[in-house]
């Protein structure tokens, strides 16, 4: 006998094609498209509304660490980037440079930017604010008294990206970026260390997506930082993507910045400074971490809507009614709370057809749907679908029709058994994926051979080589595509040689293809 | 006898010089600085603080009349004004121009735009995202099932300007613009109004300034629209402040976008759309008609923090005790709800004497402000100074000893009344400066002599010129530096004459200097 099979609501799986599985999901669930200028996109209102939740609910969290948000231009001068390009040999930076600022008609009924018009000194739209915020910081502290300065900006800015994807990569993204001034190495690193734990509590409790918290290898610092730390997190096709990053500058930016202060002692001393910063690509962490093959699954802390109500609209004299008894649905379940905060539900009245809305709001990922149709209503039902438990065995929709109050009762609970329980999925599958045991480069070859589709993360032992000897440890790793993602923070001493140098090993590394 | 002289915590007032004043608070209350990029500042906690409130309260309304947040490209083709400049005699617009993705070394230790990464189509920095919308809402619209189409978008913007002044024109500015398509010009208008009353009242409700709603005349129209409506509020130099706009833009936009939808009957038509804005602008015009000679006057609604506590400490043992019994304050206070939210309530505890840190929140115009000494402590008081009411009689700063359990059962009363203060003293003094009665171009020419400083503005009836016609008036006016603000919406039919064209009045207007 066959299996019974089920109809996915979209038309490429993750197993046929990831990356084309991916767009899919952007596009059916309308987060997002292409807006016709290059690595540009437009985020529509279900992609830019679960923007708005990270957004928010991140933002809580900072101030409670007490840092202040501000807002700094989107223009540098490029004069602030000359003592940067002084220590690069063949500096050369894809960023968007503002020349004109006039544009006039050329007589032949086009425009051009009016040679009149032409800056002094060029404009660079922000790749990130580090350089004048590092200026501001030299204005605003003057002693102790002013320290530390914890700030943070919500903003947009521009990278020029030639190959873009998405969320994951675009020339144009948008981010909160942290930076902050202390007066001493301890104070500077425990605020590296806060924004780190803030980032992986963030993914692991908010976006249910499980991270890898630790400190990235030093061939993948943040240039001029002493310690580079990030999040990382595993996608279904077993890539790595680094969800989030907190740097330790030391006293370098403050030296090149002119950031210092007057301490106790009257003398004068150089701040220490930290960045860290998360961006739209955790949009992107989410999709791949809990989409699947009928589109995309929001965890319920920043799905939008929560619950979606859709009323079976028939176009004749009962819709009436049938509106009226999912209102007062929708008021009740508005007024209850759930993991915190107020449920956000939405009574989907818009005309259309009933299964088409539906899997609409399938493909967007809406935590619960009830939909409502004449028997529902005559028996006090609604008949609930839980998005992360979409099909039945029979390869059917999972249709469960509950008392109304009883579900009310129960839907706080509900909501929160879907957060957790994607939470748990994705992390049973990256634990599921992770490979110990390889012990030699050839071991580590031939599991990321070709045949091996999702091979995973590799946790090796190694000896944190340094230097040129680091340098060609990532010249090998790179022949097998793979990069060190980073050292975990509460991962003890492993025993063993590293497989690279064959010394013995002092620290554990994840190794794995990433994004 | 002499008065007592109140010593003010400004250098400069407003009677002797408004321009330099309105520099002075926004310098004092630590609100904005320059960036050292021209045109642009940098919005410093405080003034963030402000913005983010407005942002939050505005959204939530935008939000409730059923507009979808969405986020649009920073950059815009060049191509996308071709169509605009056509139709514009010598058009020249002042704009940012990106013309290269990348930076090189020049080999004399700068940097310069590499030739080699000249735009084939140079990219505009958005001064506005009208036509990427039109462009989105045209793929995005099939049918009359999906309108109206209500979208909203909170972004910078950027428009080069010469002369510039922090909040009320800058060359890159935070707002919203909202954007919406509808099936018919009376939805279009409706929702056209409804985003002008929105405006209305959340500038005399949440912010406390008192604003006229009215629609500009013919030459004050956003070109292209059919309709342009404002709401003007007068500064306490008598100018009047644009604070924000609502155009409705008939078929035009939609015609050269090509937003079409296929209505009921099948056929295609083209959309009645609308735009809406409003900027950090509306700060500056807090400034203006809330502050003072001591500096800000938030109102409450919109204030960072609504009550401060200030702890006397003297660096000694008795700090520990003063803090916790100001902490025991604090928290009683955040318990609580006024306006409709928590209360925000901060116990300054930075380092630093009482009274330069009273001065400082004193600039920055929290509402309420808690000294707290060894004395109140013993006594279970706190002394209150309230913002609006700075100075006795005796021109002292004017301390209220109050039980600390009386204040905490009042804090949400008087924050009420204080923000009701503010709006009655700002309309007061606007109603009692504008001047009706005045019949003749001369008697116009005279009340707005050099010698009347704070001229306010003049109503008038007027017989609604258009064309040339209007030309003269506008002309006419503008050697006595005057504009015409609006046609308020609730005016009846004036009598008399038009003191302009001599012909019968059929509408009221307000003409007056602004910003």
């Amino acid at each position: 006998m066959n299996q019974p099979k089920i109809k996915h609501a979209l038309s490429v799986t993750r197993e046929a094609d990831f990356a084309a599985w991916y767009q899919d999901v952007i596009s059916e669930a309308d987060m997002a498209e292409e807006s016709g200028v290059r690595g540009c996109m437009v985020i529509k209102p279900w992609g830019y509304g679960i923007w708005e939740r990270i957004q928010q609910v991140m933002d809580a969290r900072i101030k409670a660490a007490g840092v202040q948000n501000c807002y700094f231009p989107l223009f540098i001068p490029l004069s602030y980037f000359a003592k940067e390009a002084e220590h690069v040999d063949g500096f050369a930076k894809e960023m968007a440079v503002v020349t004109h600022h006039r544009l006039i008609a050329d007589g032949k009924g086009g425009l051009v930017p009016d040679p009149d018009a032409k800056l002094e000194e060029p404009l660079i739209v922000r790749p990130t604010s580090e350089t004048v915020i590092g200026a501001a910081m030299a204005r605003w502290i003057q002693s102790w008294r002013d320290l530390p300065l914890l700030t943070n900006q919500w903003a947009n800015v521009v990278r020029w990206e030639m190959r873009t994807r998405m969320f994951l990569r675009t020339s144009e993204f948008l981010w909160q970026e942290g930076h902050t001034a202390h007066a001493d190495r301890d104070g500077a690193m425990e605020e590296t260390l806060r924004a780190l734990e803030m980032y992986r509590s963030f993914s692991e409790d908010v976006l249910a997506m499980p991270v890898i918290a630790g400190e990235k290898p030093e061939n993948e610092r943040f240039p001029g930082a002493v310690a580079t730390y990030s999040i990382e997190a595993m996608m279904q096709d077993g890539k790595a993507l680094q969800a989030g990053t907190s740097h330790y500058l030391g006293t370098g930016f403050a030296e090149a910045a002119g950031i210092q202060y007057q301490n106790k002692e009257g003398q004068q001393a150089h701040c220490h400074t930290t960045s860290w910063g998360v961006s739209t690509r955790l949009i992107g962490g989410v999709i791949m971490t809990h989409g699947d093959d009928d589109g995309l699954r929001v965890p319920p802390r920043i799905a939008p809507q929560q619950i979606v109500i859709l009323p079976m609209l028939r176009d004749d004299d009962g819709d009436a009614a049938l509106l009226a008894y999912c209102e007062e649905v929708r008021a009740k379940v508005a007024g209850l709370s759930a993991l915190g905060e107020p449920i956000r539900v939405l009574l989907d009245k818009r005309p259309g057809k009933a299964t088409q809305k539906r899997w609409a709001w399938v493909k967007k990922g809406a935590p619960v749907i009830l939909e409502v149709g004449g028997r529902d209503m005559a028996e006090g039902k609604v008949s609930v679908i839980r998005r992360d438990r979409l099909w039945s065995d029979a390869a059917k929709v999972n249709f469960a029709p509950q008392d109304r109050d009883e579900f009310a009762a129960g839907a706080a609970a509900l909501l929160e058994d879907i957060q957790s329980a994607l939470h748990s999925e994705a992390a049973a599958r990256r634990d599921a994926n992770i490979v110990r045991g390889v012990t030699s480069m050839d071991d580590l070859s031939a599991h990321f051979a070709d045949g091996n589709k999702y091979p995973g993360w590799v946790e090796l032992g190694w000896s944190r080589p340094s230097g040129d000897e680091l340098e060609e440890v990532i010249a090998k790793l790179k022949t097998l595509k793979l990069t060190i993602r980073n050292t975990p923070m509460d991962a003890g001493t492993p025993s063993g040689q590293c497989l690279f140098t064959g010394k013995p090993a002092v620290e554990t590394i994840y190794v794995a293809r990433s994004y």
